[in-house]
């Protein structure tokens, strides 16, 4: 499947915390850059999600806010 | 200001593209990792916004979605 | 690839709108329902969406409000 | 109360998954289409959730991506 | 209808910025309290908003970040 | 930092909801005016938010939807 979201990017699951509705997972994406995510747990369990697994963070560019020093 | 959002990425602009509305913004954080962000013309411009300038991504974790192969 | 969006629906393509910036996508999901989406035109060219075709719209569960009357 | 959000989608609640912060949400809005929905545990309270009852899915279309095969 | 939303803020509208898919509304919500809106250019047709209506800001609290000095 | 967020609101934080992985933060911006917030529980400790501490919510423009009576 094809994505409109311009963001998608590859990385390796470092950690996973997991609640009663969601799971927040950190993903590393290059050496000492992490994505963390929310994501409900059922969804988290249908991917088969785990530390050391493969996966990408997928971000639609409307929600990527830009700062400045 | 410190932020609650857990993802801040530091990167250099590579592209502006400017709408009546929207500018779209391409920020690579790493080398050959690009990030893609939509914001307000006005915000572009109040920030300074310009290629080659030092700026951060900043998205909000529940705005990230996962996906694997 | 497998997504951890819980709403993947899909539809055929009824109208699209181009600005400078972004494109509004009108996708029918079922006869009489109509889901609208605005993603960047640089995302519809390169997915190549056009009037007739199929396609999917993707939403993070928590990007959907809920109301009651 | 009109809103300018371009998805109001109608449906009969199928299912409430109540934690300590959100509860997710599942709608029937045709048959065999379900759409997910996390909010927050009040909210859900306020409105008076509950399974069976008729709701309605509200998503801003510059939160919705497309995908195509 | 009852929204899920948690944060409703209602004021009057100062300013209109249209673009060929998009506008951008700005409300005063308390004297000096501004909120700017990115919505469709069609929905801003369709609830007919104009500068000196009054309006409500609808913002789901998923999409609220924090900071702090 | 200077964000790209239009919408950054100051006010007093007045109630924490603490979940698993969540925390839920009422702000009051103004008297009467109040704006929750779900950000993670992590975040919400390395901000240090407290009852009776000023924050601030910050809100991308394009997670703002309108309304009408």
């Amino acid at each position: 499947m094809k994505l409109s979201a311009r963001n998608i990017l590859k990385g390796t699951v470092k950690q996973l915390v997991t609640g009663a509705v969601n799971t927040e997972v950190t993903l590393e994406i290059a050496p000492g850059i992490e994505i963390t995510s929310i994501i409900t747990r059922a969804s988290a369990e249908q991917l088969g999600l785990a530390e050391g697994k493969e996966a990408y963070a997928v971000i639609k560019s409307s929600n990527v806010m830009m700062a400045m020093d």
